[in-house]
Parts: structure tokens; C-alpha cells; sequence
């Protein structure tokens, strides 16, 4: 897998994923660049720019197959295949994205919960919450693709090095900092104070 | 405030807004583009680029005033005013973004909570669970500016129009669909899943 994505059209391909995969539903099986911008709101030409870098397939005249361009996006996005994923800290947040069904509709599956307080496990009885001592021997007993990052601030750095530590090379932070691992680690921060403070410049600044 | 700033400088606008109040909260006066290019991860000609389209001033030979600077984005962001929020859809998530301290200092504050079950008020006794029933009598009484939706993805547009109805124009939406609404709302969706497959993009293939 050789091919360089730029980084916008990256950001675009989970959009292309979910688009394509509703035309499919609907029975669809090809779809023109001009349909395919109107659902992602772009220009047509800008589709075929994108489809190009990422190496996607379409007919003159017929346009994209669209199963096949969406198999080909789930292949890129790597998620054809099971994942597992730990959650560290389980306060409001953590509990809800362990309940995101569409997580594991995609191959996403939550394999450990951990925390460091002592939690009433009641809740959740198929996985129970794990104290944080045994981070790394769940690690060597496990394979642990992706670590989602739901600890106060200040904690959030330094627990990102000890999994990193521990082999984890993928991390989900929802805390409000940027994680700063070596490169060789992938990091996804999401603010979520950055993304209400553009609804607020939106609403202030209507079109 | 007539100033079109294009949507990619919008998106960096709240980045923009953390670093500075980091830089100011160090006790530093001034910033250069090089030094603000490194903390967002640009190039300085682009951090000039991006500071001439919203209309930020810099001095020559003295780089950027902080504290100004931050105000300037603090206005164009409408951060410095109150915003009232409502959540609609009171899971684990609603109560996690209930509870997510930096919206508060930010000024955005939350003065209804809304499900469409009877809930345990329990967990929250300064603001109680009301029932969606009363959300029209809620909003004639009080002003909303935002409305968040954190229900299932199947009750969510429907609900977002109610609320349109109701004269709410912002809308933070974390179910994955793509909420419609008229032109005159603002609305973001939060698509949570593919802020994950984006990750595993990266883990798939490292820089």
C-alpha cells in the first residue's frame, strides 16, 4: 500500500464510506461523480480529483460501481477486519462510546474496560471494569489495536506513553489536549469544545 | 461583521483560540507566525494567510499580540457572550456533555435537559429531565441558542425540525446522519464513527 492519500481527501473517505454505502442500499449500483458530489457537497470535478488519488475505479459513461468503490474506501480504512479497542476511563463518555452500536458494525470491538477507581460493576456485566495495575498484563495477553483516551486532562499524557509502552500504536484522545506520542504512533484528537465553538461561529456568521 | 473568512480557516479558528490562551496563560506577550505555525502544525506564510483572512493584526519585527489576538477570535467565535444550550436525548453521551467542564468556561451553558422517558432526576437534582412534551412551553419561556441531539439516530430529524420550529437555529448533532435543516440554522454534525475510522486509517498507514 504504497499509494500517498493527502490528508483532506483522508478526512473525506469515512464520508465517502457512509454515502456509498447507502446508495448500495437503496439498490444502487453505480453512481455518477455529479450524484456523489451533491451528497458530500462538493463539486463534481473535486469527487473525480478525490477518486483519483485514492485510486478508485469508474466507466466512462457509467460512473462509479458502487460496491466496489466502497469495498475498495473499507479496505483503505482498514475496516474489513476485527479491531479490538480498551477504553481508559470510564466516566459518562466511556460508557457511551461502548454503546455506539455502529463502532462494531464496522469491526470496532471494545475488549477491556479500565479505570482507577474502584467501579460498581453492575452496569455492565459482559465486561467487567478492570483497575488500571492491570493494563499491562491484559496487553501481553491480548492484542490491542486501539486505545479510546476518556480520562480527566491532566492524566491523559502520561497514560497515553504507558499504553504506548505497551505496544499501542493507535489512539482515540477525547481529552481536551493534543497527545504527543513518537511518530510511529497514530493519534486522533477529538475536541469537542473546538467543534461547538464552530456551531457558535456559524451561528453568529450565517451564510 | 461582513468579513468572509473561507470554511478550512473557520475549522483551525477554535485551534487558533487554544494555543493563544496557552501562549497568555505562560505570561507571553507577542508571538511570531514560525512560532505559531509549529504549535498548529502549519507553515508560518499559512498561519499570515490565515490571520490576514480573519482580519487578526500583527506588528512587524514583533509578531503577534496575544492577548489581543485571542480576543479578536474570542468575538468572531462569539465566545465571549452566554449561549444557552439544551440537550435533547439524555444517554450517557447527553450526561457526558453535560458534565464536560470546559463548555461552562467557555460560556456556553446548559438550561435543559430533555427525554422522551421518564427518567431518575436523581443523578442531576439542579436540573431535572423534563419531558419532550414541554420543550414548546420551555423554549417560549427561555431562550435557546443551541440545541444538542444526542438520541437515536432514527428520532433525530424529526427532532431537529420540532426544534427549528420551536425558533432554534444551532444544532450539534452527534446521531450519524447528517441532520437537514433551512438555510438560516447552523448545524454541525459530530460523526463520531468516522473520527474512528480516520484512526485506523492512520494506524493502517503510518506516515
Amino acid at each position: 500500500m504504497a499509494i500517498y492519500i493527502p490528508d483532506p481527501v483522508v478526512k473525506r473517505l469515512p464520508m465517502y464510506y457512509r454515502y456509498l454505502k447507502e446508495t448500495e442500499n437503496r439498490g444502487q449500483v453505480y453512481i455518477s461523480s455529479a450524484e456523489l458530489a451533491q451528497l458530500m457537497g462538493l463539486t463534481a470535478s473535486q469527487v473525480r480529483q478525490d477518486v483519483n488519488a485514492f485510486q478508485g475505479e469508474g466507466r466512462q459513461g457509467c460512473g462509479y460501481p458502487v460496491t466496489e468503490l466502497k469495498k475498495h474506501i473499507e479496505k483503505l480504512l482498514g475496516i474489513c477486519r476485527q479491531q479490538n479497542m480498551i477504553i481508559v476511563g470510564v466516566g459518562n463518555l466511556g460508557r457511551a462510546l461502548l454503546r455506539h452500536k455502529e463502532f462494531a458494525e464496522r469491526g470496532f470491538t471494545t475488549i477491556g474496560l479500565f479505570d482507577n477507581r474502584t467501579c460498581n460493576n453492575a452496569w455492565n456485566k459482559n465486561l467487567p471494569v478492570r483497575d488500571i495495575a492491570e493494563l499491562e498484563s491484559f496487553t501481553e495477553k491480548h492484542r490491542v489495536d486501539i486505545a479510546i483516551l476518556t480520562l480527566p486532562a491532566v492524566n491523559t499524557q502520561a497514560m497515553a506513553e504507558r499504553l504506548y509502552q505497551c505496544g499501542i500504536r493507535a489512539f482515540w484522545n477525547f481529552a481536551p489536549i493534543d497527545v504527543q506520542l513518537p511518530k510511529d504512533a497514530a493519534v486522533v484528537n477529538v475536541h469537542l469544545d473546538e467543534s461547538l465553538e464552530r456551531l457558535s461561529y456559524r451561528l453568529k456568521h450565517p451564510e
